[in-house]
């Protein structure tokens, strides 16, 4: 029983110092594998391509939150996702921040300041700004009471609707949720359902001068529909960590763009520690005959 | 018994209406008075050259959180300053943005982005940043409550140093604090004592690399050390929402300079509805002869 590490070197050496202390096997790589039959999980951000080598296989684990990438997997073995307190609280910080900056007008004075512009406009307060999350699974639940603690007025939408701390739309009502929002925040993950999700149809739905927060995956949002909403007056400005197409090509349009901020997907990174505490819990799962934490349901998509 | 109002003129009819519906006399200005014995209080930023005019005023009212920039007053004329929810929520939710920008790299991003660079680097953790406020007032307490929740490693320092939510140093005890203060964020008031506070020896006591948010006054800060700071590497970035000069010259360095980001002075705007309802809470107090609300001791300055 061991586990196949095939994820950055860098955090290679926090992997080892834990998984030994725990007196597991880790295999610092593909190269490094003498039996494949002791393979009984990898740990990766894309798995090796040819999974049958391991014939005792039993998980995948992503060392990030998100799955949508990721092959189908051979029928027995199981899709973990790293669960990390750290992954949830950076992105929740990240969207906080990328709120507050379009609530607060940054592209604007960002724009003025580089005409060395000195002139202020009108301030809102939080709670005049309605606020909708789509996705409202752990990072949206904590972002929704982060928002919430400021003033805004925070509402989300997700499959079921159920009310939590703040007032919830089912996927049904998706069209009165964007009515009523004036920053849209999108943290869903990707899906076929989800894939455009950001398209004109629910650009025009918002309030006319919406900003919208993209922490989700590039390909929810339909580029050309945004520039079009943009240059319409319709959406005033955005801020995106997922781009489409991703990376960003240093000509797209996007980047000079003063209604458009954009940062290079690093709403957030796993921790070593973390993801190493996670993968251990895997492993002692699999050992134990347990539940796998972080199981991914495949036709859910996450 | 009356208010004469020499604020911004777009306020005026909110405050019409609310000193309208409690019953008391409001004057829209100066040219308006026609008994000046009738004005007990002025609401303005800056009050009229010669108050001698009003023989009965018995207060002013700043309509801003500040009183650095008002003379000082005839004796029997208390100087009351807005004390405002709205104020206090506006200046804590942009230096909660700032401190997250600072934190979450957005100088160094903002500027890859103008080059049209798509390059992650590291990301920290919320609870690994050490901050530090300077001016635990109404302000601070609630500002360092909002970075606390978000996982910021919070401390304050004030005159007394009275431990609250937050751990607190002594104005005695200045050196240690900056030593601790990876952020270091000032929302003083302006006194002799704090002007000129953000100098080359303060911003030296910071940890190497440290970031400054300023949302305190101008004066508090000296241009030439910070540039040094920054030049010297001491000082990695700085957000601020008040300069020395204010306003900045569209010529200044500053705005060209990808490791500052100035916002001209619009942390918080008096809402009209708020600034009326204090300077009404400040007539009722001057008919009933009980402690007048936002009393300034102008001693201590604040």
């Amino acid at each position: 029983m061991a586990l196949l590490f095939t994820s950055t070197p860098a955090r290679l050496p926090v992997w080892q110092s834990l998984f030994a202390a725990e007196g597991l096997p880790l295999i610092p790589g593909e190269e490094a594998v003498t039996d494949p039959a002791q393979v009984t999980a990898i740990a990766c951000w894309v798995p090796p391509a040819d999974l049958s080598r391991y014939p005792n296989l039993r998980a995948v684990i992503s060392v990030g939150a998100g799955v949508d990438h990721l092959p189908p997997l051979p029928d027995g073995v199981a899709l973990s996702r790293t669960l990390a307190p750290g992954i949830e609280a950076m992105v929740r910080d990240w969207v906080v921040m990328a709120t507050l900056m379009l609530h607060r007008d940054m592209p604007r004075y960002l724009d003025q300041g580089r005409a060395g512009t000195w002139q202020s406009h009108p301030v809102a307060l939080a709670g005049s700004r309605r606020v909708g999350i789509l996705g409202m699974g752990r990072i949206g639940t904590l972002t929704a009471g982060s928002l919430q603690a400021l003033g805004f007025d925070v509402a989300g939408l997700s499959r079921s609707g159920t009310d939590g701390a703040v007032p919830m739309f089912a996927a049904s009502d998706m069209k009165r949720f964007l009515a009523r929002s004036d920053v849209l925040i999108c943290l869903l993950p990707l899906t076929p359902e989800t894939r455009g999700i950001l398209n004109a149809e629910t650009l025009s739905a918002l309030p006319r001068g919406a900003c919208v927060v993209h922490a989700g995956r590039g390909a929810h949002l339909d580029t050309d529909a945004l520039r079009a909403a943009l240059d319409a007056g319709q959406i005033s400005s955005v801020m995106l960590d997922v781009t489409n197409p991703e990376p960003l090509p240093s000509d797209h349009w996007m980047w000079l763009d003063p209604r458009v901020i954009v940062t290079p997907h690093v709403a957030a990174q796993t921790d070593a520690t973390e993801g190493a505490r996670h993968a251990l819990s895997v492993m002692r799962a699999l050992r134990d005959g347990t539940p796998v934490p972080g199981l991914v349901d495949r036709a859910r998509g996450y």
